[in-house]
């Protein structure tokens, strides 16, 4: 299975940490892996289809504290497309003078929509099939950037229709929100004040948040399995999608 | 002045050492820096807005011997647009299911089109909005993905519309051949057996090509100014246009 990692801050927040803990469990997931870290509307993208265990991308991500306010990572296991660049998410395309960056996990099957518009597949795979016509749904559905609730109202009533063909955990952000959609396997978890210690799940390797935080920080992460322990990560329910915005539940309180 | 390199080639190829000679002209060029990589339909981009010299980014493209086909390369000193990852060449949209790059040396004064088609502009330079421009115009001129040869004419109809709004040196890829356009600066240079040795321009560095290539290597360079001496580069006219594919200027002998 493939492994999604997505986070949402209030402020600029280094992933390091977390993508460690991800890139950990990379040995059965050796297809490939990908980070996509939005800076205000600009994003860095960085792709390989080695192995994050043995990417010299993977040691940069892993040792350059790059700050941001919504990342969306993934390792790959190969099921639809071969290994190949061009098949390694996230994948990223421009609707509004924004970027939007996308990343599955699952199969969908026999997902065949007619792509009409502006966006067209690269690769061989069903996610980024997905993605196109997320996009191009999207484009339809609203002339200019609409708000995060109108594109959550819309995202509501075109995520069910990719799940029915399959299994769809996935992450997507614009550089404003962060949209997670869970079919089988997706945990989320904050982080704020008052902060404190975790420990990766997988490696032995410790981070005390407190030193490293401010009181303003807000840190929401979502994770295919929990990355660390000592923390209290929720699982998502089948079927659900969850908003994150400024580092918070979105809307807050809900 | 930007800088730009542009590298198109017969077998994939590193393009480590002329980076090395672009990135030593990152003094005077510290907005931001950026390349991308074609790997088949994949596409590699890393972009950072901090100095080439400074950059870890940069860093590893120096040491990363990432092999491609087709590079294109910038190191930005801003003139239109602030200092920010958005701005920051190369920008990369897809058009009929193809990755296309594009880098961008001058200023375009006025150059305000109407964008209504599927590519906007996220950032704020005149030179993603002639990229946007230069899309959706080939969209419009051919329906699917069209030849090498029927893209060459479209771009000689477009190329001049943009350069008459002031300086345009630009380079062009979508993975399957290199376009480059010189108003000002702009040399290019191919290497093919019999290989010899070359030193960089700015730096003390050479590199015997003879040892690290095939008999079936060719590969054409690109670049704002010659990168190497001892080599024959040549100086492109003011207004023209080159196309390279398979690391030959294209048509074969002309």
């Amino acid at each position: 299975m493939c492994q999604l990692l997505g986070m949402n801050a209030h402020t600029p927040t280094d992933v390091m940490f977390s993508f460690t803990g991800l890139a950990t469990r990379a040995d059965e997931h050796k297809d490939g892996f990908g980070i996509a870290f939005f800076e205000d509307r600009g994003v860095r993208l960085f792709v390989d289809h080695h192995s994050a265990r043995q990417s010299p991308v993977a040691e940069l991500v892993k040792g350059y504290p790059i700050k941001s306010r919504n990342v969306i990572a993934h390792i790959r296991k190969a099921t639809q497309g071969h290994v190949a660049l061009e098949n390694t998410h996230p994948f990223m395309r421009e609707l509004w003078g924004r970027y939007w960056v996308f990343a599955h996990n699952g199969d969908l099957k026999g997902f065949d929509p007619v792509l009409h518009a502006a966006f067209r597949p690269v690769g061989g795979t069903d996610s980024e099939r997905a993605f196109c016509w997320l996009m191009q749904e999207l484009a339809k559905a609203h002339a200019s950037v609409p708000t995060v609730e109108e594109l959550t109202r819309t995202l509501r009533e075109l995520l069910p229709v990719l799940a029915r063909h399959g299994t769809f955990n996935g992450l997507l952000s614009n550089g404003q929100a962060l949209w997670a959609h869970c079919s089988t396997h997706l945990h989320w978890l904050q982080r704020r004040p008052p902060f404190g210690a975790a420990r990766l799940a997988d490696e032995d390797l410790s981070v005390d948040f407190a030193a490293l935080t401010g009181p303003e920080d807000r840190v929401a992460l979502v994770a295919t399995q929990p990355l660390t322990h000592g923390e209290p990560w929720t699982a998502f329910a089948p079927g659900e999608l969850r908003v994150f915005v400024d580092g918070d539940p979105w809307p807050v309180g809900r």
